[in-house]
């Protein structure tokens, strides 16, 4: 059975995955750009992304592991559902309160769930299979986290400091939450990929 | 010259280096007892601290590199001036509206500024001589690199989420600003200490 990870998520220093107003995202995604190294996107509209050594050999390690992504509905449409296919080229659970008139039917790239966070993570678990499911979004992830439903968090973390925006766990409820590592550190190029598993 | 540098700054993974209504410090700073190394406080309030032997060496860097501290009143007023000596051993400055009643006068302990970060910046490099001006606090650390002063942000990550607090250079302004490194990574027991330089 996989695992359930926030995989590689892009954070600043001072904790934002997003700047104010979706801004910044130049800044936190310049380690996806950076390097020679090329990893290639299976979305129409993501160009092949060119990093590191470092950082490709933990990304090819990532995507290699990933089974099926959780995505909010949020991310969807801000990306335009990646223009059909989501760039690691896995199929999508898309957590949303009602279906896209444009996409009645679930079929091999998206999946949309409307009974909640538990319920998406089970249909992403079974297009998974033995490999990992991917929570995409610092609410998704918070919602994840919140349910007991998150084993590890793999953070991509960026120096530059947003002073606002959008952050991992956003809102997070219950108090605080412990967690054991990092089980892994990585040291890319413009970026510090940390790995760490939620204390049970 | 010496740098200004946050030196040490504990901070959750969601970016806090206090919680809500000052809660977590138990959670942050357990890093500072974990561990069989003592290390010696200066303070009479504030006990030995025990780390792991990684965390001990970078300590010993850091605080031998340290010349003096610039904090702001608020957390002077937090500790009650720890106990009338900072656990790191060095003259203090302490930036303030006014200055506290039941200390009249400068002395070797703290030294109080009450205009502005630039004359409270230049008061403790006139006082750390060659070594290090230590910048402790979010806001002192917010307005030193707002106002272009700081050098070096050295950062203790440790493995929890806090959901929500104090955040580390909280309510920046004049948008991101971008470091280069990390510059130094230490692998403590549930610590990562990060080091950046602030790009000019």
């Amino acid at each position: 059975m996989g695992k359930v990870t926030t995989s590689v998520t892009t954070m600043s220093l001072d904790g934002y995955i997003a700047g104010p107003d979706e801004s910044g995202f130049d800044l936190l995604f310049q380690w996806y750009g950076n390097g020679d190294v090329e990893i290639p996107s299976a979305s129409p509209d993501v160009p092949p992304f060119h990093v590191s050594a470092a950082s490709a050999a933990l990304l090819r390690r990532e995507w290699g592991n990933a089974g099926a992504l959780v995505v909010g509905r949020y991310l969807y449409d801000l990306t335009h559902a990646w223009g059909g296919r989501h760039p690691m080229d896995v199929p999508t659970v898309v957590l949303t309160h009602r279906r896209p008139a444009d996409r009645p039917e679930d079929d091999a790239d998206f999946v949309f769930v409307t009974d909640g966070i538990e319920a998406a993570v089970a249909r992403a678990k079974a297009l998974a299979g033995e490999k990992d499911v991917v929570v995409n979004g610092g609410q998704m992830a918070r919602q994840c986290l919140e349910a007991g439903l998150l084993d590890e968090v793999g953070i991509a973390l960026v120096p530059v400091v947003l002073g606002g925006g959008k952050r991992l766990f956003d809102g997070l409820g219950g108090g605080p939450v412990r967690f054991d590592g990092p089980v892994a550190v990585v040291e890319g190029t413009g970026v510090t990929h940390l790995r760490y598993r939620v204390r049970r």
